[in-house]
């Protein structure tokens, strides 16, 4: 990884810089729209529907959304970790002696055995550096051969993080690669603040057409409607993303500091996977998480340089972090990757599904909307995680009945 | 509806006149690309992988072809079928004495248990008046708990056609609406051959754009290339849709007139589905299919007005029809619809993999297109026609392992 003291600054400016030097390497993915499931979350939840729930006694939320989903399952890799891992490289490239002490040729190292690891071996490959990708022995045979197939280097390791990490060290000894870690470091989180930025602006684009149009629709598959919309604000009231490890939720809020646009996270709440909520209720970062969610890719606990930026500690966020991280249980989050899969017609995995569900049941939230942003509602962006999953492991979700 | 005698000559100008007839009402559906998918299918098929075809002796074909994928699975209700229905219902509402003898209020009939029922009864909600729709009473509760969610008024019947047909005439002398058949109408055909239109306006829009960009890619998802591409056509060379009761395939063949684009079709094998093959080398339109095939939306015979397109006997046709129709068997419709899901994260129904089948897997096909294209290769325009399916029925589809 790029030395610590040459990172640029944790700003919006650098998320800008980050995206000129990946912009070549990666997809400007699609942003779509579903008029059912805007209808759906705009929506009461009935007493009925509360029963069980925190919420029994409360009256239901009643929020106005217009939701944006940006579509990183369609990134390179199937995921926006593709962005990070560019940037991670592209930074690498630039380093001064980089070149001279043979980097192209000691290339990089990381333990993965998710989308990271295949983020980080088709960046390497398409600088031309090898990639070294630690993983654990049992990880699944699909998941081996797609980083293999991007032309890693695997070397396989125990399943315990402290097996991975001696793995990784002994990799590093050896090839004198770089470590590129999946989430805690700077130049990681401003490549994935890209997708925040490519969402503001495609939904103000999207927005700024359907004002001068004559009723046909774009490409952004907003259906037309009858009814006036709101259109006081030119782009995005708020961005949500899943929050795993932080990357894309730090980068995110960096993307849309000074903007006015607030930022959200959402988060498994099964086997205390909800770490970032609870860390900040308590005002301390939470180190270990140990969940088996069906988000697996938001099993990981904050990273040190995400949890700064999050809580608004950086040097240039004059305070301001993340606007509230919400958690959803396992039934909310399968009930929400249905609506994408069956409704959307997007193939994605499940950690992509837990800022819907948040924004369909998570009543706080709901009631939050309600009263922030009133009868005019919210245009609320949506990041789409990543799609990577197997048809199997789907089949283990949704088994069929006969 | 709309009487014969009134229909529009079969034409592309008559197609694009439909096209802004429905503009308003229909999405103009993303064109996605995949350079995983296109290496696979520029890659020849190995010896090994031949054997137990009918090719197993053969020199496997080398042909070059770049995808573009239509995505017809996100247009509204889920398929290409909001077309067709959407075009229907407009030329009725603009029939002399259609508003003068009650139309309005007598509204659309027809039978239908998959797409076309729920769209015509979007596009008859859309126009203000009552859509009937005769469905059998084994249909799956879920399609009809959809199509009375559009607002239509579903009527149950026996399974067989004559079963349904008579409930339809029942339905039409009660009710005095008009049918409007699921594919075999010119209107349809021409509501259904926008697609077409489009994914050509949309593919040369994506070229022009490629030609002049300074490496930046494009919301269409071409992956930028470092070999520079050939460029010589400013659009597409051919298209590809499914072939079912034909109405998407003779609305491209129309929508493809005078222009030098060619266009395919593609269809099962399995269960006697592929009546069109069969039926263009007898000389003579199949009359009766009843085949299981997983491509559940391809189970009908070719339609008249349809099979007269396909054929080149229409008047305004210069004898010209469909450049071939090609069929697959049900692996290797397993086998694209696993890319479509994986790769392309795109959620798509069985009837859609089988032109990605076609081009994968038929050798015939593969090998028409290494010699009538060379080594330059094609653009190849596919039509996903649809992504309406449960997640239950992929589950047995695909079975988990475990």
């Amino acid at each position: 990884m790029a030395d610590l003291s040459t990172c640029p600054p944790l700003t919006r400016a650098s998320v800008v810089k980050a995206h000129n030097l990946i912009r070549p390497f990666i997809h400007r993915t699609p942003v779509l729209t579903n008029r059912t499931i805007d209808e759906v979350a705009s929506t009461s939840r009935t007493a009925e529907e509360l029963k069980g729930t925190p919420w029994e006694e409360a009256k239901p939320a009643n929020p106005t959304l217009r939701l944006w989903f940006k579509c990183e399952n369609l990134q390179r890799i199937g995921a926006f970790k593709a962005r990070g891992a560019f940037h991670a490289v592209e930074r690498l490239k630039r380093e001064p002696g980089w070149e001279a002490g043979g980097g192209f040729t000691k290339g990089v190292v990381t333990h993965s055995s998710g989308n990271h690891a295949q983020a980080l071996a088709l960046a390497a490959r398409t600088a031309g550096m090898p990639a070294h990708i630690v993983m654990p022995k049992i990880s699944a045979a699909p998941k081996v051969a797609a980083t293999r197939g991007y032309g890693a280097n695997v070397v396989f390791s125990g399943s315990t993080a402290p097996e991975r990490l001696a793995v990784a060290d002994e990799v590093i000894a050896t090839t004198g690669g770089r470590m590129v870690p999946p989430y805690d470091h700077p130049d990681i989180i401003l490549g994935q603040g890209t997708a925040g930025l490519e969402l503001q602006a495609q939904v103000a684009e999207a927005k700024a057409a359907e004002a001068t149009s004559t009723g046909a629709p774009t490409a952004f598959l907003r259906a037309p409607t009858t009814a006036p919309k709101p259109t006081q604000n030119p782009g995005l009231n708020a961005i949500m993303t899943p929050c795993g490890g932080g990357g894309l939720l730090a980068g995110t809020v960096l993307s849309a500091q000074g903007t006015g646009i607030r930022v959200f996270g959402a988060e498994p709440s099964f086997g205390g996977a909800d770490d970032c909520t609870r860390g900040l209720a308590q005002g301390k970062r939470i180190e270990a998480v140990s969940s088996l969610t069906i988000a697996d890719g938001l099993r990981t606990p904050v990273g040190v340089h995400n949890w700064a930026v999050l809580t608004g500690q950086t040097p240039d966020s004059n305070g301001k972090g993340v606007d509230g991280v919400y958690a959803v249980g396992e039934d909310q989050i399968k009930a929400a990757l249905r609506l994408l899969l069956e409704r959307m017609k997007l193939m994605v995995e499940p950690s992509s599904a837990v800022p819907l569900a948040v924004v369909l049941y998570n009543e706080e939230f709901r009631k939050r909307v309600e009263e922030e942003a009133g009868p005019e509602g919210w245009d609320l962006g949506i990041v789409l995680s990543g799609g990577n999953v197997s048809l199997e492991g789907f089949s283990k979700l949704f088994p069929s009945e006969g």
